[in-house]
């Protein structure tokens, strides 16, 4: 037995592509003192890996070339030797791109029995979080504000624009489809969606937010953010969580006219997760009881098989999965609910 | 005797000329039960002029054609119905671009007699304020830390770049001449200044901020801040000021590339002065001993005659002037300090 693993072969140029990464296999580690052997089930596929395959300066340091790519993962603990753990535990790791992985258990998180694996990936695991600290700690919304999110029936989008309803705002989602949209609206019950591939975009959010814009969590930039920023109120707040359109460019491309942000003094703000895992215990007791309860709905779109990331990963930055984007690497064990 | 007044007589296209003005003769107004007339003495020229100039949509409503232009000035109570004021009285008020005004007393500050006139205009008036309150509330600076301030040699960028070393942090500011950058540096005493016009700006700001960028205070927006963006550090701050260089623009430009917030955790906030008045006090309470002890330095630009006024507002946008832009309408009377 070996443990197939993907890895990086080369920096892509604009958007990644299968061609990017090889396929290798490597023998399983062998646990030593104190650490856990693990097989993984679950990759989850974000637009993050993008800034990993490259080698700009970012927040987090790039895959290697010839090394194993980085994602989160749901794993089955194989063998352990900290006694934390045991074979047959459930656990959320960030194991990457490959069928098997060890290491020391601190890393890994046990998983609540009660829920579905795979939303430990999404909207209860780094997305959900993503949204949580982007829309609560960030945007500090209030009833009767409009709160607008990009990438709306993503991964990340779909639980902002829920929470977003749920504080009693008016929540209008933005997104690429019209089969996009209509979910945002019917199923997870947000009160407008725009689709921004069709029509003028000002005048389609003007009418979907007839009193402005209070917050707008961003996920693309580009066109989008430039729209938005004409129909910002007074005293708005821009979580600015991703740039996805930006993220295959080879040159950076220019951004939107700040004028709006000075006239309106709106307040724009990076943020990066991995800064607020603090924040995990407060998210988890909110929205955990609300994903069991069906009020925070989600949407997953699982593919088969550990070869079929590459191409999966591709088609994430031209929209063409629908759902939180999880690669089945491994069948899930049978267990006790 | 009539009251000269300049009127706004169209909205300029691109940078404002001598031709969007006319000089109008009205009657001096005779004060009613409550209102104080005074004479204009000095007249304050800023940037924030375009805006009221032109129609679109912005944080005050515009100067409508035909009305006198507005702005701060320094006056002298000529008559007063208000108890509070009696002739000879010197005031900071907002009488805009003519020789006579008559209001109720409300809106009149009284000046400190033993300091400077015309301070109540620049370092120690609303561009102090303004640096004050972007610096200092917004920025927050820490010693140790690197702020950078645009249009450094300023009414606003002076008392930043000061402020910023009296804090404790390395001061770099930006401007636009070879003199102006020696009198940052040999004058006001900043670290360094570059010469936004010579030379690629990434590696001379590189050169001048060895540990990047924590503050950026920002009153010019183009090419200046796309370049800073590449040089901030983790956490950075942004108080968004001013975007002078977008003022006399038809068509909004293209701004900066936005992935540099996102990678580094920044915010970048616009503020509107007015908005912040309650910092008055602290503020003077602050800077104005700092001014008294030769502290806290400032230079005036100052043009004689109100018919001055549109060229020499004209010249504010091309950098012309160097040091706060002030128009003396009239003489200053002779007075006991």
């Amino acid at each position: 037995m070996t443990n197939r693993q993907i890895v990086l072969k080369r920096r892509p140029a604009g958007k990644p592509s299968p061609d990017d990464f090889l396929t290798n296999s490597a023998a399983i580690p062998v646990p030593a003192d104190g650490e856990v052997l693990r097989r993984t089930i679950y990759l989850s596929l974000d637009p993050y890996m993008r800034g990993r395959m490259s080698d700009a300066r970012s927040y987090a340091a790039p895959v290697p070339l010839g090394g194993v790519m980085v994602g989160h993962t749901i794993s089955e603990v194989i063998e352990s030797r900290d006694p934390a753990f045991k074979p047959g535990d459930l656990v959320a790791a960030y194991d990457g791109w490959q069928e098997y992985a060890c290491s020391p258990g601190q890393g890994l998180r046990g998983l609540e029995r009660d829920l579905p694996l795979t939303t430990a990936l999404g909207v209860l695991g780094m997305p959900g979080l993503t949204a949580y600290v982007g829309l609560i700690d960030l945007g500090q919304p209030k009833a009767g504000e409009t709160v607008v999110v990009s990438a709306a029936s993503g991964a990340v989008g779909s639980v902002v624009g829920q929470l977003a309803t749920i504080r009693g705002c008016r929540a209008v989602g933005i997104a690429g489809s019209p089969e996009k949209c209509r979910y945002v609206v019917e199923e997870l019950g947000l009160d407008a969606c725009v689709n921004y591939k069709t029509g003028e975009l000002v005048p389609a959010l003007r009418a979907a937010c007839p009193d402005g814009i209070d917050i707008y969590f961003e996920n693309v930039g580009g066109a989008v953010l430039a729209a938005v920023l004409q129909l910002i109120n007074r005293g708005a707040r821009i979580p600015l969580c991703g740039l996805i359109s930006n993220y295959n460019e080879a040159q950076p491309p220019p951004g939107p006219n700040l004028l709006p942000l000075l006239v309106n003094r709106a307040t724009m703000r990076g943020f990066i997760i991995s800064d607020h895992v603090d924040r995990t215990g407060a998210f988890l007791q909110e929205c955990a009881p609300l994903v069991r309860a069906g009020r925070l709905r989600h949407r997953e779109d699982i593919v088969d098989g550990l070869d079929a990331a590459p191409e999966a990963l591709a088609g994430l930055f031209e929209g063409r999965n629908f759902g939180k984007l999880i690669i089945r690497v491994s069948r899930e064990p049978a267990r006790d609910r």
